[in-house]
């Protein structure tokens, strides 16, 4: 059987891979009352009068809803909202097997911003979180950035941020590796779209020494034309030296080329341009966009992939469960980009500075430390930030994810 | 400890009642890319292609939305939406316990009619089914009867159906027990609030004598000042001879009386004034309307409550699980009232004319049978009605709730 024929069975055979499944035992007239009528009232009278236990009392404060209007689903684009589903059911697995946090696929039959904005909004009261995902951009950006400001709970779109906080991390330690200093790194990103943006920010906030974004049109400028209003604000906070030109001209002399655009967009040449020891995430998936054994003939220090075949694998999966599950423990109101790098530099943290090595930048998805380690840091700063609703101390939090 | 010490305790220790669990292991990268990235573009685009496919590879299929705005909360009236989740929590446990359906509450923000509908419609690709509850009324009428016309997928308010549909189970076996005949029971409905009118329209689907419904302000006709649309529209098919005057004067000489009213509102002497050998159905919870053994006294051959600790209990628990599993076994796109009734016949079939008493009236909550004769009753009726989108053979169904 090949993939796709054991993708189809796996789905099958189980309707679907979530289910919702009961914490509590119902065998007798007893259970019953306390499950539901008439014992279930007390729960509700004491939520009721102080909203806040319903962190207590129900599931909402490990319970997220992942939630996708199928705008831009994996490599398939703008798909129905049903055939968004499996991808949808596929991350709540994901979010109970890393973190044992509760996720709940929603797709939701609009696409149209306000209306998603206000869904979300309707379904508050059921989840402790919100994860975003495959929403396109720039809708995605807006859409979050709306729900942020309107939502007592966090939102965070995974597509981007979670993108973003591998690539951070990974960046760290191929720079240590590379020995070349993070606020110093001239860095050319290829594909200005939702992650592409949000990758930016987030090397911005750490202080990188600059970052030129690539769109199909070459090199943006805030005088670059066609461009959408979140190209726009960001072209103003990048590209120090206004540079134009295609990819092949502005990735000359860079250290750091970034990809989340398409297949083979790279050369070996391109690579030979490139700062000494320069550093490749070539992250379009399945083919990046220059392969690992290419861009190590064209000089290449490390070399990163979005693909488990090769390694240093960019996957989400090292940040997502560990950022909702540090937001949730603490009942952090946003996740903010300091919660987002702190988390970056636990998960490069894993990989002591003496195994770093050209093929182990990034540690392995099935890692079991990663997700303490991000939720502790995302924990940790919630509170030092003063986003934390729950009280809880430091020596506490590193209990709870030791 | 007491109920309520139970009661919270058993909430807070769990951190609510419900998980979602994954049905698929995920322990390696090969796991990975089957139910993640790439392997679960497949199953997307099999449903991009033909959508019904989403039943066969997402649990869409045995999913259903159990949706509430906390408005008509049990005993505890409007409430917020936090505030209700724990009841719609324990009705996602009883639908899995009960009917291995998998049930998400939805607690929603808002309590427009407008905005619900709305909002239940934008989900509707994650659902197979939506299970409404606890919604005043008459805006649960009108927001059910909307869904029911706009949604493709089965759309069921339990506190008025599913409670309409025990109640002509027990009535059907009551009568057979009193020796009446079902089309010449002369009726009273005391409540016409969301379950009396469901009540009434389920039991004038199967042509009983007459009914009379009574509230407050005593016996409705066409004429009654104040009464809303809902009550309007049941006046005018319901006492067929316009009595008018209060519960005492028109409970007189009638076989029946069903209670969804308040605490002791019926006394001996009112019992004493019905026909002959009458049937008491006082469904007033806690407290019901009369308590058996005063009805007893009273001359009551046959006494219904909604309490587990009297014999012959009128629970939902009969009906909703059944219900949905076989509305969703089949792919029935609506619930109709010719279902409801065929799901009534078949409770009330379960306990043989010879088992038949005074105090058997009504099978147990956990009988075991129950479940799938109901499923069964409904999904045949869906498909004998054409209402079901799954081809299936009524052998097959036997086979599958056998």
């Amino acid at each position: 059987m090949n993939l796709k024929e054991e993708a189809l069975k796996l789905h099958k055979e189980n309707q679907g891979k979530i289910e919702v499944t009961s914490k509590v035992k119902v065998e007798d007239e007893k259970d019953l009352t306390l499950a539901y009528t008439p014992g279930v009232a007390e729960p509700c009278r004491e939520i009721e009068e102080e909203e806040d236990k319903v962190y207590e009392y129900t599931a909402k404060g490990n319970l997220v809803a992942v939630v996708s209007d199928g705008t831009a689903v994996l490599g398939l684009g703008d798909i129905d909202p049903e055939a968004s589903l499996p991808v949808m059911e596929g991350k709540a697995v994901l979010f109970k097997r890393f973190a044992d946090v509760d996720a709940f696929p929603i797709c939701l039959d609009t696409k149209d911003p306000d209306e998603i904005v206000e869904t979300v909004k309707r379904m508050e009261p059921t989840f402790g979180g919100v994860n975003l995902e495959d929403i396109s951009a720039p809708r995605c950006i807006e859409i979050e950035d709306r729900l942020r400001e309107e939502l007592d709970i966090p939102v965070f779109h995974d597509d981007q941020h979670g993108t973003a906080i591998v690539v951070l991390a990974g960046l760290i330690n191929a720079a240590k590796y590379a020995e070349k200093d993070l606020d110093e790194l001239e860095i050319v990103i290829n594909g200005a779209g939702a992650a592409g943006l949000a990758i930016t920010n987030l090397l911005l906030e750490v202080g990188v020494g600059d970052v030129v974004l690539v769109d199909k049109c070459g090199a943006i400028t805030p005088e670059t034309e066609g461009i959408n209003w979140a190209q726009q604000e960001m072209a103003e906070r990048t590209n120090k030296e206004s540079q134009t030109g295609s990819l092949e001209e502005v990735i000359k002399d860079r250290d750091v080329f970034i990809g989340v655009s398409a297949p083979d967009l790279v050369s070996q040449e391109m690579v030979e341009s490139m700062a000494d020891d320069p550093i490749i995430f070539a992250l379009a998936n399945p083919v990046p966009e220059i392969k690992p054994p290419e861009a190590k003939k064209g000089g290449a220090k490390v070399v990163a992939t979005g693909r488990s075949d090769y390694p240093n694998q960019v996957n989400n999966l090292l940040a997502f469960p560990g950022i909702f599950k540090g937001a949730l423990k603490v009942r952090a109101t946003k996740i903010t980009d300091k919660m987002k790098t702190t988390a970056a530099f636990a998960v490069a943290d894993l990989i002591a500075d003496e195994e770093l090595a050209e093929d182990y930048i990034i540690p392995a998805s099935f890692n079991k430390q990663v997700v303490n380690k991000v939720a502790l840091a995302v924990a940790k700063e919630a509170v030092a930030s003063d986003l934390a609703k729950r009280e809880i101390s430091v020596l506490e939090l590193e209990k709870e994810f030791a």
